[in-house]
């Protein structure tokens, strides 16, 4: 197997996987208003739950963080390449509970063509990422509200900014 | 981040969201035997559709396949490594259009506890991968019936044996 393919279809297993959790989803039930909220609920409630088993298995042979930041530091290195298979390209904070992190180039849109229609489907694509972040940083102690966004417009298929956005 | 945890937790994401799919469809409705079976055909058409992406992105650069065995070696090689993160260990094969996949230590079956009550669940972690076997094949151009068995009563967590059998 040539190095290049094997790079390319790395995470493609958990991408698919991933879509196809959003198109049964969606295609399970109607799909009003109220039907579209519990939707997201249920892929946030599904990352919440992977979020846990990861986190708790990579921290398995980790020292103590010293405290929230070196938390976060971790989620944007090693717990978001786990997943990724690439680090979280910037990281803020006001140093009051609020974080930002910021990917570049989210694997998890990708499949989203661009366009200004995309902009409605986006919070499907992104739910689960932040129940991801949220369950990885419930079982190292942190409760949190995450969120997401994407920033900009996207110019090509591979390269989707995501703002998560950790909060008390 | 040490080469031995990414080794360990390389596949993990995969294999949480596989877990968290076959939870969330066994968890939305009722369950007797006619449930049973849709429960199972659902995730078997996941695993179809996500086989047919993947194969897809891993051949796109590939020269054309010389026959079915050809084929057959780089479903147990490639696309095999690209989910599982590991090779099929044994390819058998009557010549007449069945073949035998036999992998050793099969990660989906990791979650599932040794014993004699697991065998009545084996099915539910074993048919998504059936899909993504005939999936796989399907984009391909080979029709196939594709089932699967756990053939050896797991001595320890993490070393499952498993078959897929491919007939036409």
């Amino acid at each position: 197997m040539s190095v290049f393919r094997n790079n390319m279809a790395d995470e493609a297993a958990f991408q698919f996987l991933h879509n196809e959790v959003i198109q049964y989803i969606y295609k399970s039930a109607e799909s009003g208003e109220t039907e579209n909220g519990r939707h997201i609920a249920k892929l946030e409630n599904m990352g919440f739950r992977v979020g846990q088993g990861l986190i708790e298995r990579l921290t398995k042979d980790t020292a103590r963080f010293k405290d929230e930041l070196d938390i976060m530091k971790f989620v944007c290195k090693d717990f978001w390449t786990c997943v990724f298979k690439k680090q979280i390209d910037n990281l803020r904070t006001n140093h009051q509970g609020i974080y930002v992190l910021q990917d570049n180039k989210f694997r998890l849109l990708s499949q989203l063509s661009a366009g200004k229609q995309y902009l409605e489907h986006a919070p499907k694509y992104l739910s689960f990422s932040c129940g991801l972040v949220r369950g990885a940083l419930s079982s190292l102690g942190v409760k949190s509200i995450v969120t997401a966004e994407v920033s900009i417009m996207p110019a090509c298929k591979t390269s989707r900014e995501v703002l998560i956005k950790k909060s008390n």
